[in-house]
C-alpha cells in the first residue's frame, strides 16, 4: 500500500474532539426550505398542528430556520459515544484499484448494530420522546435500517417501538425482524389490515409489495390513535438532518486535523438524511461564500426524485394524511419497481435539499442497480467493507469521479458518505451474484401518471 | 451516564501505536505445549512432513517455541489497518445496568464484514499462502466467521478460496454463504461427497448435520490433492494464536495509555483462537512473574472440552487425516448436539492453552446456551452491539463476575473478548425469542463413548 505519511488510513477522532451542537445549515440558507403546509387548509403548519404527531422539542427543530447551531444534550452525546465518532477513511487500496490519481476518503457510518447512520437520529428523537413522559413512538422503515436504529435507541431508553416494515423488504429480510425483536420492537409488514389507511391501500391496491409512503401513512395513524404515542421518521425531516449533521462535522473535523480539503463530496440520496447531514458544514461554508465544493447526490434510476421528478408540494405520504412538504417529488403514488433491491425507496425528498439542489448548490446524478453492485462488490473486495445497496450508489458515484480523475490526470480529493453495511442486504447480494437483477426504470408515462395526483397549492 | 473522567468510553489506538510484531506466548512458556506427532509414526512431525498441508513460513511459526517476538510483515500491518486497532470499550451502560462496582471492558473485535477477530490470522495466512506462490487455500468453517475472513483475506491477496461448510451452519446461516459469495469464495456443505472422506463420514453417520471435525479432514484433502493448494485453519494452531495475539497486544498497549490493570480476563473458547490471542501479553507477564490475573476460559455445556474433556493426544479432525495433538479433548467423533446454535463445536482446544490450564495458569468455566442468550441480549440493549453467540460466552461469564463484585462490594477490573457480531446469527436469535432453545448436555456415557476413540500414543 502506498500510502502519504502524513495521512493516516483511518481517522478516529477524540471523545473531546467530538462535536457539542448539531449545525442547522438552515441559518445559512438565502432561501429557506418552504414551510410545510396543513393539507386541509393550504395554510403554513403552525408548532400546535404538529405536536400531535410530534414531540415538542422535535418540532421546535424542525421549524427552526435561525440557529446555526442546536446544543446535543448530554445524554445524547453520551449514547453517541458507543457508536461515535465514526472513521474517517483514506481508501487508499481503492484508489490503488482504481490506478487514480484522485485521493478517496470516505465517512464510515455502518460500525454499529443498526448497520447505518440512521441511529444518529433515532437515538436523538428516542431521547426526547422519553424526556417528554411518551409511552412509545411509531414509524416506518424500508430496507429497515431505520426500523433497527429506532429498536435500539428506544431499548435504550426504555420506549414501546412500532415498526410498520414496507412488506417487500418485510419479506427479503426476515433477521431485520430478529434484530428489532432482540431490542423490543414490533414490527408489521405494511400495508396492513391494522390500520384504516393500511386497509384502505391494500383494497386500491391489492397485492401490493409496499412503499415507504404507505408505511408512512399506518405509523402516524398509528401514533395519532393511541395515548402517549408518536410517530418518528427517519429521514426527509429537518430536524433528521439537523441531527445528521454530525456525520458532516465529525467529517470536518478530522478533514481539518489532517489538513485536507474535499473538493468533491459525494452522498447517496433517498430521502437526504445521509446526504444533508454529510454534507452540512460543507455546504454551510459554500453557503457563506468561505469556500467552494462540488456536492453530488446520487439516487437511484429507478425512483429518481432530483433528477426526474417535479419540485412542488406533495403529500409526505401515500395515505395523504401527512402534511405537504415542497420538495422533488416523483408523485405520493409512485412505488419502484419491485425488482429495485436497497432503500432510496422514498417518492419525495427534504425540502432543505431540494431547495438546495433548486438554487444550484449542489448536482444530482442516477445510477442502475446492476452498476450499483458491481461497484459495491469491487469496493468490498479491496476496501473490505461489504457496502449497503444504498451506500454503494455513492461507491459508484466516487469511482466514477475517480476514473474521471484517471483520464485528466486530476488530484481531486473526494469524500464520499458510507454510510452503512450490506450484512441484511444478501438477498439482493445473492440476486446480482445470480444475474437476476434488473434495470427497470420508470418510463415519461408511469412518472407522468403518478405526478398527475399532486395536490393544487395556491 | 456516570463517566470516569480519565476514562473514555472507548480508547482507539493510533497508526504510530500499532504492534509491529506479534507475540509469541510459547517463548515464555516453561512446559511447552507437546508437539503435533505423525499419525503414523507416533514421532514428532518435522517441519518437512508438514510442508504439504501448510504453507512453510506458517510451519515455522508452528514449530517455533523459543521467538517471543515474529515482526509482522509491512504488506500485513497495511491490511490490518483496514478493520484495526479495534476498540477497547468500557461497559460504563452495562455496569449501570448491573448496579456493579466493577469495571467492564471488552475489546470488540466485530468491526469489520467478517464479524469477528477471525480476520487477524486469515490476513496473515492468506499473504504467506500469496507470497509462496499458491494459488488457492481450502478450510473449513463452523459458524461462518473463519470461511468469512479467509474469503476476504484471499479476494485480497487474490487467491482462490475453497470452503467446507459444517452443514447444520449452512442451512441455518443462507447469507453467510452469500458474502463468501461475494468475495469469490466457493462453499460446499460439509460432510460432501466432493472428497473421500466425506464420502466415508457420510456413509459412516447419514443424516449428520456435521462438524468443524469432519469439515478440517475434507479441506485437508482438498488442499492435498490439488497442485498449488494449501490447507489453513482459523484456530488451534499455535500459528494462529500468535496471529490474534494483536488483540491482546492492542488491549494492552490501551489499558497502558489509561493507566489500568485488569484484575480478571474473561474469553470464549472454541478453537482458543480468541481466547489465545486476547490473554497472550498478559499470560506473558504471568508466566514470567512479573503480574498476576484471573484467566477465565468460558465454554459451551454442550461442548466442554477444557471441563469435562481429556488431556491426551488426539486426532485433530473427525476423518482421522490431520496429525495428533496433544489438547483437551471430547475426542474426535464428538459432534455437539443439533440445537447447539452458536461456534464453539470443535472437539479439543489449542495445544498453547491446554498446556497452560494443565499447569494452573487459567481456569475454565461452562455455561449453558439460552442463559448465553439471555446475557446476550441484555448486553444488546444497553450497550448497543448485538453480540455473536461466540462471544456471548464470556458475556454471560463477565455479567457473572460483576454480579459477584456488586455482593462483595470489590471493584475488580474485568476485561472480555467480546469477538464478534451476531448479525448472521438471527436464526439462532429467533430460536430463543421463540423459546425452541435447549440447553442439552452431553452425558458422561456419551463422553465416555466420544473418549474411548483416542488413539493409544506411547
Amino acid at each position: 500500500m502506498k500510502q502519504d505519511e502524513k495521512i493516516p488510513y483511518k481517522v478516529y477522532l477524540t471523545e473531546d474532539e467530538l462535536p457539542k451542537a448539531w449545525y442547522n445549515v438552515r441559518a445559512d440558507m438565502k432561501n429557506k426550505p418552504a414551510p410545510l403546509l396543513n393539507p386541509g387548509t393550504g395554510k403554513p403548519l403552525q408548532a400546535e398542528e404538529l405536536y400531535p404527531i410530534f414531540c415538542k422539542e422535535l418540532v421546535a427543530q424542525e421549524l427552526d430556520n435561525d440557529n446555526p447551531f442546536i446544543e446535543i444534550p448530554q445524554e445524547i452525546r453520551d449514547c453517541y459515544k458507543m457508536f461515535r465518532p465514526s472513521p474517517l477513511v483514506r481508501a487508499y487500496f481503492l484508489e490503488e484499484a482504481l490506478g487514480t490519481p484522485a485521493k478517496i476518503y470516505y465517512k464510515f457510518e455502518g460500525n454499529n448494530t443498526s448497520g447505518s447512520h440512521k441511529l444518529n437520529s433515532a437515538m436523538a428523537q428516542a431521547y426526547y420522546a422519553k424526556k417528554q413522559g411518551l409511552k412509545g413512538v411509531t414509524t416506518e422503515t424500508g430496507a429497515g435500517q431505520w426500523g433497527t436504529a429506532l429498536s435500539m435507541a428506544c431499548a435504550f431508553f426504555g420506549l414501546d417501538c412500532k415498526v410498520y416494515m414496507v412488506k417487500v423488504s418485510y419479506e427479503q429480510k426476515p433477521f431485520r425482524r430478529e434484530v428489532m425483536r432482540t431490542y423490543g420492537a414490533s414490527v408489521t409488514p405494511s400495508p396492513s389490515t391494522e390500520t384504516e389507511v393500511g386497509k384502505r391501500i391494500l383494497a386500491e391496491h391489492p397485492g401490493t409489495t409496499g412503499s415507504l409512503g404507505c408505511a408512512i401513512s399506518e405509523a402516524v395513524e398509528a401514533a395519532t390513535t393511541r395515548e402517549g404515542y408518536r410517530y418518528v421518521l427517519g429521514s426527509v425531516l429537518n430536524q433528521v438532518l439537523l441531527h445528521q449533521s454530525i456525520i458532516g462535522l465529525e467529517a470536518k473535523t478530522a478533514f481539518d486535523k489532517i489538513g485536507v480539503k474535499p473538493d468533491i463530496i459525494i452522498g447517496c440520496a433517498g430521502g437526504g438524511s445521509n446526504l444533508g447531514g454529510l454534507i452540512s458544514p460543507f455546504m454551510g461554508e459554500k453557503l457563506r461564500g468561505e469556500a467552494d465544493y462540488r456536492i453530488i447526490a446520487v439516487e437511484p434510476a429507478s425512483c429518481p426524485s432530483f433528477t426526474r421528478g417535479k419540485f412542488a408540494y406533495d403529500f409526505c405520504d401515500t395515505g395523504k394524511v401527512c402534511p405537504l412538504a415542497k420538495m422533488y417529488t416523483l408523485g405520493s403514488g409512485f412505488i419502484p419497481a419491485p425488482n429495485h433491491a436497497g432503500g432510496l425507496r422514498y417518492h419525495g425528498m427534504s425540502t432543505i435539499l431540494s431547495q438546495l439542489y433548486h438554487d444550484g448548490y449542489m448536482e444530482a446524478t442516477s445510477v442502475c442497480q446492476t452498476d450499483v453492485f458491481k461497484a459495491a462488490e469491487q469496493f468490498a473486495r479491496v476496501e473490505g467493507i461489504l457496502p449497503a445497496p444504498e451506500s454503494s450508489h455513492a461507491i459508484k458515484a466516487a469511482i466514477d469521479e475517480a476514473l474521471r480523475c484517471k483520464e485528466t490526470g486530476e488530484e481531486k480529493t473526494i469524500l464520499f458518505g458510507l454510510t452503512g453495511t450490506g450484512y441484511f442486504d444478501m438477498f439482493a447480494y445473492e440476486k446480482f451474484h445470480n444475474g437476476e437483477m434488473s434495470d427497470y426504470i420508470p418510463t415519461d408515462e408511469e412518472l407522468a401518471a403518478s405526478l398527475a395526483s399532486l395536490p393544487v397549492v395556491e
